[in-house]
């Protein structure tokens, strides 16, 4: 079967044939519809991420799946079904995180990623996996289901965002989404359209014209453009904000967010940025921090709870959003057009089979 | 009736004749037993914090008050009934933070704070509060009833740093308190006999012998010496905190905590710096925030729920470590003695009248 798979040192990734894999017990045979790309896939193929399979001389690509059924294997799933693959896998034998249902919570070592850190990912024709990692879609929503897993993301970490203020009456009126890449625009989505936010607001640094923008401002929200507006003069230009979404991994943002927030606010980082030293007022940020009850909390990963969520969220966001955010699906034959990330992509796909 | 005042540039308290007040309808009139002494008082007195009420030449201190009602003047209240008043008040008739009893969650501005901000402290012999301010104590625990406003800031701290980690399964069993002040020396006493955690450790910079390093080792705890084990190197030298809470008040140790939780584990502020501007890795620490689900918690004050549960911990500390923490309970007629700073000093009270 094909693959799109990345080799150390290439750059880029390359169209390989593979051996169709058999479903061990347990394990469902899926027949892959189509694979979403991220950034994460970007850091992959530039070797700033991730790493190989244990004896492997390359990586098949992709961890934002839709497929069907082939084979169920005895499990209880049925042929024909469509499912969206968690991505977290037990490394030798499995671990506590993995048993009560949390692998998102698991310390480095405890999981591989698939797609990503030492497990070969979904960019194939075919994959397997225990039944327990393949969330049930319904059929109508299956052509986008490879949105479920970056929504889920963001279900974590609004649910933790919402835990983290759970000891108090806390009704958040405004939203910022520091980042408008995908993520942060599929999120910004849910705050407009899921949740009940009143006063949304994402943070970019693009120059009009540009489909983002036009995207932002056709959700209700209000596009702040980072280079006019940084970070902590968003409370004096715009307003204060109780709820601050860290998409970028600019690491200067995990330290603005405190003085973005609104007295009470939560800061959510998803980010993951590279070292980088630099100059912060830490006594006036802790300060901040303790008097005005702020909280930041750090986010990675989601487990099949949030891809349930996800897929419930995935059916109310409006079909002219994601008809919008979607910019390409890209057959087998120009693959490599799902990896250009020229100025006005948004959000790309590889489709190995018709839905 | 005789007080104990700060007037702005003394540097010192001073005892004061004041008119006793009358209870305000909805108000009781309650006679004060004793008032503890922290570090919020110094700063106080030292001019760093706090300020005076409209149109005062000077603020009565003390916020950490045990009392019996005196005039219940209609309340709920009886005469004769030990209390505790909670110490933020609301301001020019009230606010929502206030209606939802949430004075602890309202921002600058719309709180006054008993001794502190902007009202007249309970260091008097007679003070007067709305009732739903004053929380009633069993007459066995009154003679250390100071110590509930402290407890209650630990109350609120461990409140919110629970509900941060409540969206997945979080069970600590590591815990380090950095700062070996009365109020890190009380939090550490509640981890070890009202918690349920295992290993607990506590940050001082202090040579041995001391006092507060022998109630840490009798408390069954670890103490660490800031200066041979700084706050990063707390994972390595001992192990990863499961939770961090930070008394102190020194800026870095905010972010050093990042470094010394471990995975899922949540840092909780108290301190309060002034501005220090310096240098961190600021990529690093994002990165570890994200990739290892880690959050930092800031909290403020308490509110009345919180005192009530600061009285059945109260209730459950042992009496040797309450003896041996209250190092002086000083009648007016040697007060100054109780706003001492020297070495041996951890907790102290001033006394007005007899419990």
């Amino acid at each position: 079967m094909k693959a799109i798979a990345v080799e150390p040192g290439a750059g880029e990734p390359v169209l390989v044939e593979t051996p169709r894999p058999d479903p061990a017990p347990g394990e469902a045979l899926v027949r892959t519809l189509r694979v979403g790309v991220d950034g994460t896939d970007h850091e992959v193929i530039a070797g700033h991420h991730g790493n190989l399979p244990d004896g492997a001389d390359r990586l098949v690509l992709g961890h934002e799946a839709v497929g069907v059924v082939e084979d169920a294997n005895g499990t209880d799933l049925e042929e024909g079904q469509y499912v969206v693959p968690t991505v977290r896998r037990a490394p030798n034998g499995g671990n506590e995180y993995f048993e009560r249902g949390e692998p998102d919570m698991a310390p480095e070592g405890k999981y591989v990623e698939r797609g990503i850190v030492g497990a070969h990912g979904f960019m194939a024709e075919y994959f397997t996996s225990p039944a327990e990692y393949l969330v049930p879609i319904p059929e109508r929503l299956a052509p986008l289901g490879f949105l479920v897993e970056p929504i889920s993301i963001t279900e974590k970490a609004l649910e933790h965002a919402v835990a983290s203020r759970s000891a108090f009456d806390w009704e958040p009126e405004s939203a910022v989404v520091l980042g408008n890449g995908s993520l942060g625009l599929i999120t910004l989505a849910m705050f407009e359209t899921v949740l009940d936010i009143d006063r949304t607001y994402c943070l970019g640094r693009r120059d009009r014209p540009h489909p983002t923008i036009d995207l932002i401002e056709a959700l209700g929200s209000t596009y702040i453009d980072s280079r006019e507006t940084p970070v902590p003069e968003i409370p004096d230009v715009h307003e204060p904000a109780d709820l601050v979404y860290e998409a970028t991994g600019h690491a200067k943002h995990a330290f603005e967010t405190v003085d973005a927030l609104a007295p009470n606010g939560v800061g959510v980082l998803l980010g993951v940025p590279e070292p980088w030293e630099f100059e912060v007022d830490g006594g006036r940020l802790h300060r901040e921090l303790v008097l005005h009850n702020k909280a930041l909390v750090g986010t990675v990963n989601s487990h099949r709870g949030h891809f349930e969520s996800a897929i419930d969220s995935l059916s109310q966001l409006p079909t002219w959003f994601t008809d919008d955010l979607v910019t390409g699906v890209y057959g087998l034959e120009e693959y490599q057009s799902a990896f250009d990330s020229d100025d006005d992509v948004v959000k790309t796909a590889v489709e190995f089979g018709g839905v």
